[in-house]
């Protein structure tokens, strides 16, 4: 496995699988990576001749007031693992790389970045857009694998990838989850003790809220009262709610009836910590 | 020469293209052709083993108040002169094909849009930066073609292709001028015949402050007085001054000392119709 800084050292080796028709699987990172990487890194191995996997905390995706500093890093331990899986290269520039001077281009989409995320997080998703546009020219993908956590910046990516002509197909892999149901996130080490522990009601409060829909209790067919029964029940666990919201997974479109495109999004503090994840109402209905 | 609609087809070839390792030219256009784009066509045509031409008429780079209705059209004058240079493919799609329902992605430049046109022309460039990227990404040329009476679009053209780290060589293409110095344009169509007339006194009066400059003539080594001459002596033949301005060509920052590198930059109305030229002082010191 190589390890390249450079990107012209890159489009050299990427240029030379072009010609030779192999099949480049990417799987973009920002590192500190768990299982839920891993498992990307996995199907990219299964499908794809040789397997790219960037690893670059990019600046331009974090508001003032976010986690840049504290995002978590480890590139020995995250080599080791993509080593062990045998990964083709890790690609890791530095900002400097990425962004010389005199950078100034931005890529935004409009209508999925509206709600959840996109109206929290200022600016993040033009700098998840532009970061993964760069990635793209610069790797030149057949494939490239996302999580499913980030439901909605795949949703973003395969909208990019449509509007701006790439032929990149996106692979949307599903989320994996700690014993206790706690989606795998890079932020999850970031917690404290206690605050981990709490983590896991998220899935928990969530699935029983999905639980009491399916047996059909009382008010459950009412999707406002099951967000007020999953912020309630968050709230007095010490949880403070960002959002939690029923829209349609296909679209994104706020939903008020639930059926097998409906997915519960939810976004919460803990610790300080911002914790996403998504839950699907398809499971009932298969 | 064929003239295809489709992206798909058209993708169907370029993909051939690059597998045969031909070096693809490439002209994007709005249509209504005249020499100053025949030219680029037969400077793609030398260096370039398949050369294809884009028609296409965008609206997304058009303001609200600008003239897109009244753009001229001649789909068919133009593809006879593409097919006596010989061009391989004339790409000419619909807005609906280039633009389908729920697209929603915008490519914007921030440091190189500010000033000139990009001041003026609210989201033109975001048009253009946008329909380039998505015409690159679907003729993936090796090399790009574009004139430089659209100095500021082409410097924009450049950046992008480095910010977004595209491997394809921009060439800017010297600015040809009708007999009378006029600056050879689409829009001149839309001009009466008195309004013609006096279009010509742009680059007459230009050429004669430079030459007041060369020749050292009182007071015009100050550019303030260069502008204000020429302001002078358009204003007092019916032209409205969208602007005049001095900027370096390299990186378009406004100066006032000239110097080789300096440009004279404008855009006049004359018959409501929207003209812009530039030139150069570089010629003085060659």
């Amino acid at each position: 496995m190589k390890i390249i800084n450079k990107i012209s050292e890159l489009k050299t080796i990427t240029k030379e699988l072009k010609k030779d028709d192999k099949i480049i699987g990417f799987v973009p990172t920002m590192g500190a990576l768990h299982e839920g990487h891993l498992k990307l890194v996995k199907k990219a191995k299964k499908i794809s001749d040789f397997v790219i996997v960037s690893i670059f905390i990019n600046p331009t995706q974090f508001g003032k007031n976010e986690d840049l500093d504290k995002y978590p890093r480890d590139i020995n331990g995250d080599s080791q693992k993509l080593k062990d899986l045998g990964v083709d290269i890790v690609f890791f520039p530095d900002a400097e790389e990425i962004y010389p001077e005199n950078y100034q281009t931005v890529v935004s989409l409009s209508k999925i970045t509206k709600g959840l995320c996109g109206d929290r997080r200022e600016g993040h998703f033009d700098g998840v857009a532009t970061i993964v546009l760069k990635l793209f020219n610069i790797v030149t993908p057949n494939f490239a694998f996302f999580g499913l956590k980030d439901y909605q910046q795949f949703v973003l990516i395969k909208q990019l990838v449509k509007d701006l002509n790439l032929d990149i197909k996106i692979i949307g892999i599903e989320i994996v989850r700690e014993e206790d149901g706690l989606a795998m996130s890079s932020r999850n080490l970031n917690l404290t003790k206690s605050g981990r522990k709490k983590a896991g009601l998220i899935n928990k409060v969530i699935k029983s809220a999905i639980s009491k829909f399916k047996s059909k209790v009382e008010n459950f067919e009412n999707s406002d009262f099951i967000i007020e029964y999953i912020q309630n029940n968050l709230e007095k666990e010490g949880f403070t709610i960002d959002y939690i919201e029923l829209r349609d997974r296909k679209n994104l479109i706020t939903v008020h009836s639930i059926n097998e495109d409906s997915m519960i999004f939810i976004a919460v503090f803990i610790d300080n910590v911002r914790l996403i994840d998504n839950f699907s109402f398809g499971e009932i209905y298969d």
